[in-house]
């Protein structure tokens, strides 16, 4: 590796970073991270730094780091054939293998996959075709899309218009017109806090209903949800939620896409949310755990009934006008490939489960009686710590605080990679699903300890 | 390889394919070409068919197919670290290393490069920056985009909105509000064909000028283009053009975004399309070329005039809200710095530029006199030959007739892929910028023997 500073000044002078401060990037007020190398659930820095990664890169390297199956299998493919473009019905054995791959493992009314490369074209693949099918169906006024508060579902204008996240609007001019977001299904942050669980569900409902019957179900094409919030907090739903959403999609043809980016392949420790929470969506957007990042590859699973739409589509109005250069990378889909059948091999979605509960119940233990921890929740290899300044009145810290930030500093110097939620005080945690319980402990100890040396 | 028959069907019955025909194919009733493996210039099919592609992929395959150098470089990076994320200020030696190469080898104004996978979702960037741009420079009314009609940008919703291509548009509803098309500058197919070259040249700057005046430049944020049309049918632009267009933008503030997704890193015999023409950029798109679709990698090039804004804005509103989860991608970055390398080491640009005349010179002098070849036209390593019913005349082939199409298919049973471009009969060549003189000889001979057995 060439010698730090060298590094670190074309970093400063060349690199636009993502979802950074650019002004303290580049004048050198922020740590550049410059990683090296990684095994299992540790990553290591340049400066030889070694990090429990309990949020799995971006909650995406589901099999943990440096599996040589999986590096093999991109080598192998970067050898025989590095691309060739998957348009006009080409492919490579790796695309098709994987393509029957994920269907097999997907819901039963599923048929059919679209490979892209990341969640948010993958979301935005999505919009084209419920707009597209809404076309063919001879209801052209029937376009406007419903996500949620708090949904994470790309970085896009589109995309970044679904999400329902200020961070990703302002200065943005995002939402951008038909794209409507209903409450977020956030039991912790329930506008009355006299509400029931059930309460809580029931409003959700009323309020999707109401929406629906403001605008009119003839103006309302798709509802787009993650089975459970990740980045808008990593919360569960509440209790019903699903069953009750459900039903009031059906009775106004709204088409449901499941962003399953997080929660697909295993996570939840069921190869798919959809399957963990019964729900029966339309379409699925997959990315992530599709490879666990080893390359980049997302994907749009369809079910047979919106692909003979499409179908009857092309016969009508010829060749569908949609594809990226990179779709279904050779790159991608050897990864893939590999990935998937290392994910059933290592038995990883029960381990996601089984370990999954078992981060969860001890951090919950082990929190339990802080003053500043307001919620500890979670569900499979996913957890969080909510953190309030007053945990009895429920009352949350001033966003200048950064208190949830400096607790993952603090975590940091411990050795254990967190993520600081973007909107509200809230740790997350989304480990590899290999996670190992005592790999879990030690995520548990650097929590506590951190939580206590920012609280004191 | 799995035996042929248990894979088409797999294709047939899970593979959403890009820009197909998808009731045929799932029919059965179009083949179906699963790729093997490829090399220098030449693919191979499972069959044992190998073909030369005389359009390089979808034109990215820049160095050709089959580099040691490329596949080593990513088989060590999925060795060492396939992933890790580049979110506040993390980054790695490739995706560092790469960014230092692109500034160097961009314009000279050019400051830094963010990094996203495809030219879709680079141009995705380009946008939001815009916008965040004249929002920090407190002018939040300038936000409308103006590209040209043929022009190409991508397939997202917005990307594909700025697309001036009728495939693209049609049952997507498209273009979305706020985006406006300009004259292509397409002199072949000029409006009026009394109309020298500078006189079209005029009237492109023209029409320009008069839809920025009819619309109020205050409401005018950038202007987005390739050098010369790609996707909308390989055409350089007329005498002039750049000279006179440029000017306009300046006079009105307009931020010029340069698509060089297909000129970038030596298409036109040069490093970018922009020093070709004399273009000065505030923002350069990036994507093929950069990793000669080894793996998916793009980029926006950010001038140093516009970077400064963005410092701006992060110092006023804190983290840029923007990114992707694979957003400079080891995989990506370390086949982009050993392609760029190669590019170098084999002298590819002065070959695009020598044996692209090569090919420009050969093929018009074959076709010259052939009563259905309306012009043979192109630049570098680009070259398109336009079909018509009647060159006297200029009377075009009814699309039905799919005269272009069934000519690339002729010349697909002579070994040679060319592209069928997507509006008009145009057939498109854009080879491995490493081709050589023989190589040329034969894409000619079978244009040639293809468009005579058509004509026939
Ligand atoms: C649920 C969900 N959808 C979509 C995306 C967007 O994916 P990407 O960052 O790959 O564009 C993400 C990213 O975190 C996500 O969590
Ligand atoms: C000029 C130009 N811009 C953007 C794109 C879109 O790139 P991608 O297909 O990688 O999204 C293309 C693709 O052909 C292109 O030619």
């Amino acid at each position: 590796m060439l010698t730090n500073d060298q590094l670190s000044q074309w970093d400063r002078d060349t690199f636009f970073h993502p979802s950074t401060h650019l002004a303290q990037h580049a004048r050198g007020e922020s740590a550049n991270r410059i990683i090296k190398t990684a095994s299992g659930v540790y990553i290591e820095d340049r400066d030889g730094n070694r990090m429990l990664d309990a949020f799995a890169g971006l909650y995406c390297v589901n099999v943990g780091y440096g599996r040589p199956e999986i590096a093999e299998a991109i080598a192998d493919q970067a050898k025989e054939l590095a691309y060739y473009h998957s348009y006009v019905g080409h492919g490579t054995e790796a695309s098709i293998t994987l393509a029957k791959m994920v269907v097999d493992r997907a819901p039963a009314n599923m048929s059919k996959v679209y490979f892209g490369l990341g969640g948010s074209d993958a979301n935005e693949t999505n919009i084209k075709l419920v707009w597209y099918i809404n076309n063919v169906l001879g209801r052209p006024q029937k376009k406007k899309i419903i996500s949620r508060w708090r949904g994470y579902h790309g970085s896009g204008l589109i995309t970044g218009s679904l999400t329902g996240l200020g961070l990703f609007h302002a200065k943005f001019d995002l939402p951008l017109a038909g794209i409507l977001h209903t409450e977020a299904p956030y039991y912790y942050r329930r506008p009355d806090l006299n509400m029931s669980e059930a309460d809580f569900t029931a409003h959700c409902a009323s309020e999707l209903e109401a929406m629906i019957e403001r605008e009119g179900a003839d103006t309302i094409a798709a509802f787009i949800a993650e089975p459970l919030l990740g980045t808008g907090g990593i919360v569960p739903p509440p209790a019903g939620y699903w069953a009750a959403i459900q039903p009031i999609l059906k009775k106004h043809d709204i088409i449901l896409i499941a962003d399953e980016v997080v929660t697909g392949f295993g996570r939840l420790g069921t190869m798919f949310g959809s399957a963990h929470y019964d729900i029966e969506p339309d379409i699925i957007t997959i990315a992530k755990g599709l490879t666990s990042a080893y390359a980049p590859l997302s994907g749009s699973i369809i079910s047979d009934k919106l692909w003979k739409v499409l179908e009857e589509g092309t016969d009508t109005y010829g060749p569908f006008g949609h594809g990226w250069t990179y779709s279904a990378h050779p790159i991608g889909a050897a990864a893939g490939v590999a990935n998937l059948k290392l994910i059933d091999s290592l038995g990883l979605v029960d381990n996601a489960g089984i370990t999954g509960a078992y981060l969860n119940t001890t951090m919950e233990a082990a929190l339990a009686d802080h003053p500043h921890v307001g919620e500890v929740r979670g569900e499979g290899m996913l957890c969080s710590v909510e953190l309030v300044r007053d945990r009895d009145t429920r009352t949350f810290f001033d966003a200048g605080d950064k208190f949830a930030a400096r607790v993952v500093a603090a975590m940091l110097k411990r050795g254990v990679i967190a993520r600081a939620m973007p909107q509200g005080d809230i740790i997350g945690f989304a480990p590899p699903l290999c996670l190992t319980k005592s790999e879990a402990d030690t995520i548990v100890s650097a929590t506590v300890d951190a939580l206590n040396e920012v609280s004191a």
